[in-house]
């Protein structure tokens, strides 16, 4: 058992769509490093590398390149790997559940959902905050905009796998 | 499988003995809030109260209690719950992997370990954290005495269950 926080709209953003690829598939690119960098960061933004150990503790990794060429990288550990259902994690933690030096501002927990919807999959990609002026400052960073157009570059690859 | 941190001198604190008490009363004396109470604080601190939901993200909640009464409430998640044998919480993140507001000044993840040695119990405790300066600050504030006291107290407790 696992006991996932609720939803509380005044701290958390989602985001919730029907896409027409296989479950499988968008399980894949969430866990495939190789697939991660061709689609996490909406363009003009671009992934410089990936790192995924995939069960509870291990590293989630990344590194987004801005168009001008610098580099973002971010550290976090995956909390729960439920396979082809459900992905949990963090940037509140490092790998090996260690906490983090206070490099990141805007420390959140993802909950990346995938259910079958028909021949489609039913997306929802849940950010946990601390509060409400976390969640403001991510959605002042463009999380809905930025994340419904990586989950559109994520369709666009695997439908070319 | 679970990716557990590596333990880091330069940024962790280990307590480590063995108890003449079985790995089972080790492991209920950590997992039962009526037990925790008994035992968590070391004297003339008290546990004034006990939350536990033994799941990850489950809560881990505990107010300490000075011996002037004054309450210290802590809010932690439980990260790996392994039967018997190894529990994991994080003050790092609150209840449901939510990230928690900067309250906590001294975040930990705390990796319990608990082997059969003989007829008794192999117990090692390792707080991780993020840097050398909060352990440093761990140490200071008694983490060697504070958790040799209150394991004492838990040994004590278990014995005349």
């Amino acid at each position: 058992m696992t006991a996932y926080s609720t939803v509380n709209p005044e701290t958390d953003l989602v985001l919730e769509r029907t896409v027409d690829v296989a479950p499988e598939l968008v399980w894949k690119a969430w866990t495939t490093p190789e697939l991660i960098v061709r689609w996490f960061a909406p363009k003009p933004w671009s992934t410089a590398s990936c790192e995924i150990d995939l069960q509870p503790g291990g590293k989630f990794n990344t590194v987004m390149r801005s168009p001008e060429g610098e580099d973002y990288p971010s550290t976090g550990c995956i909390l729960v790997v439920e396979e082809g259902r459900r992905l949990v994690f963090t940037s509140g933690l490092g790998p090996g559940f260690r906490p983090q030096a206070s490099g990141d501002d805007l420390p959140f927990t993802a909950v990346i959902s995938i259910e079958p919807a028909g021949d489609g999959t039913r997306y929802t990609a849940t950010a946990l905050h601390a509060d409400a002026s976390v969640k403001k400052s991510h959605e002042e960073m463009g999380f809905a905009e930025g994340w419904s157009a990586a989950l559109d570059q994520l369709v666009e690859v695997v439908k070319a796998l």
